[in-house]
């Protein structure tokens, strides 16, 4: 298939354009690199140095013989998408494209304005280009579980049929999204299901959970320049890998709040599986699909837990240490998502297991002289933004000691 | 009280501007005059003209000593909303300022880019320069109905209580909207639901249904420099005002489909009213809430019929002709909307009468000279845009007769 991959050069979109690479597809990889411009204005380096886009295509192209097609340019830019459609005829659009920090869109009005903006007008930039240029193509978009808050019932996969006064439709799932840029999701979502629905077009919304994991098996031809990043920090890291880098340098592993909120989480491996899935298997003419793509459900202070309990195999020294939560969220509350359709495709969980933790930690040790800790406490406030909260962060003030709950239990 | 009106140029904002002035309120009227540079493009003009923004406020001053502020303004841009909350100090921000027609915002891409951003990011510049300088404020926003579309459920106001699998939960309304315009609402009130929650705002989300009429007892003062806008062409008119003009020019009132779409209607005056109450009455600090204003749904069709038979008591000749849907929606559906939340406040609805529907009849025919025929006809076809369907807009093709089917009858 001719597949192209937005967003190719993050943390997932190179390891699924490789992926798709090496099974013979035709990959066309596009990426304006903003990611890479954000980190350096935050100042936030990934854990090891990520090899350039282009650069990591050609070594690609050298070790496998096979060649991802890499262009560097901005999909909300007008013509992109359209020379895009037009020259490389799609049959599949993979769209990471967007920016995909909580935190970072909680920054303040101006963060929150580049990551809405970014993320509607990029996917409305697909939308026309497929409707204009290659409306039998499906566009495979990533969008976050977090898009659904922590209602009081089950998560349903983006639609529930509801019965109310005696009537009944199936509807899109009620959202209450955790952040400007869960929200920016809602948005996509909002916009591609009226594109379903009035244009024709076939669209896979991938609900995706917490990715973990830094290893796939293409990497594997070239640890060094295939690798994918890797971040901890307060801003584009997410729990798990500071938890495990936490654990490297001999930090207490900072559980937010309570530690009660659950949410859920996938191996990198199963993500390049979840995508190939939802193109093999396309969405019909019309169809706005949703995939909660996730393979188990975790609290963070479970997640700490685990990690502690790997390290402490390893003879370090651990502590789990509860911080003021700088995010507006419950801590304890009801989850239960549903995750049938793609196991029922054909997805083979790679769950989280105490040698891949221990992978995890043993790649944070050797690079234990590159992590500053100074990266890790929680720079941005939901309420208050980046600035305010600055002075706060720098203290790191202490919350009381997490109590234990159950992941799934009623608030 | 300090209120400050947002979109203060529009057909609904320059009346809200008005109307508290008239009431001792201290009111900033803001509005960077897009709509006016829209219309230009689109070579469209209403009926009447429409006085320039600051010279209908110098005459407002002038006959009443009453003053209203005028700021000529993007509240897009960065800065203005932080200067106008840290100068102005409102108590009640009205918020109109947004791209307001459905037909132009499925143009084609630029149009719905521009529709979403100007919609989004005015809304954005809003919520954070008052979580900075006025989180005690309201802000009376300006929704629609469209944003439901036609459920096979009662729609209820903004949220709705789901029980699923033996659990409830009271949850936002699910919402699947007409036209990118319409998402463009659904993506504001999913930004401030957010802010409500996470930063403590009050905000009362107004879904409006089809505004009429073109009188309200300020502009009897001075009915040519005080009056407000009069579309009747196919991307800033609205249905009611459209059969009007054609009624009064002889040409067969256009009936899009089959004309069994019901939507929700409304006097400007009692948009007045609503915005009133929502303001005297505020949301509590954290409260995203959310009233449907409209006073009755009216079918398609019955609209057109109501029109035929007051033309026809004067003596017009009037016929109905059913012609191609440019739209996407269902002309057959069930349809049953709350409204009585503004009713409990004391809302006195003003209903569509035949000596209403005379006075604006009454109007065009005064003005018929000025009517433009070629405005009329659809040009934006909501699967193809507006360049694809101009020659058949030109043709003005005719669809079938319509059936006659009751309003609120299902599918």
């Amino acid at each position: 298939m001719r597949i192209c991959v937005l967003g190719g050069d993050g943390y997932l979109g190179w390891p699924t354009a490789m992926y798709f690479s090496a099974r013979g597809h035709s990959v066309l990889a596009v990426d304006n690199c903003m990611k890479r411009r954000l980190e350096a204005e935050l100042d936030v380096i990934p854990l090891e140095d990520v090899p350039d886009f282009k650069q990591r295509a050609e070594r690609w192209n050298v070790l496998t013989g096979w060649e991802i097609e890499v262009v560097r340019g901005d999909i909300t830019q007008a013509d992109l998408m359209n020379q895009i459609c037009v020259n490389f005829h799609p049959e599949v659009i993979v769209h990471f494209a967007e920016q995909p920090s909580a935190p970072y869109s909680m920054i303040g009005r101006d963060a929150a304005v580049l990551t809405q903006q970014n993320n509607i007008v990029g996917t409305l930039n697909v939308m026309f280009a497929m409707r204009e240029h290659c409306p039998d193509a499906e566009l495979v978009k990533l969008g976050t579980m977090g898009e659904y808050g922590t209602p009081n019932i089950d998560i349903e996969e983006g639609w529930i049929e509801i019965t109310h006064k005696g009537r009944s439709d199936r509807l899109p799932y009620p959202k209450r999204p955790s952040s400007l840029y869960h929200c920016s999701k809602v948005h996509d979502s909002v916009n591609l299901e009226f594109a379903c629905r009035s244009w024709g077009l076939r669209v896979t919304d991938l609900n995706q959970g917490v990715v973990y994991g830094i290893e796939t098996d293409e990497m594997s031809l070239d640890r060094k320049a295939l690798r994918t990043s890797f971040h901890y920090d307060d801003v584009f890291g997410t729990v798990l890998n500071r938890f495990v880098v936490q654990a490297a340098i001999g930090m207490p592993l900072t559980v937010y709040g309570k530690g009660g909120q659950t949410r859920s989480f996938l191996n990198i491996k199963d993500t390049l599986q979840c995508v190939e899935l939802a193109s093999v298997n396309p969405a019909s003419r019309g169809e706005f699909r949703v995939f909660n793509q996730f393979t188990e459900l975790f609290s963070i202070l479970e997640l700490a837990e685990r990690v502690k309990r790997v390290a402490q195999a390893r003879g370090l020294c651990v502590e789990i240490q509860g911080v003021a939560n700088p995010r507006v969220e419950s801590e304890l509350h009801y989850y239960n998502a549903a995750n049938t359709s793609l196991l029922a495709l054909g997805l083979k969980p790679h769950l989280l297991s105490d040698e891949l933790l221990d992978g995890m930690l043993e790649r944070a040790l050797e690079a234990r002289n590159q992590i500053r800790e100074r990266l890790i406490p929680p720079r941005v406030d939901w309420k208050r933004g980046m600035a305010a909260v600055t002075s706060a962060a720098a203290g790191f003030e202490a919350a009381p000691e997490p109590e234990r709950e159950p992941a799934a239990a009623t608030a």
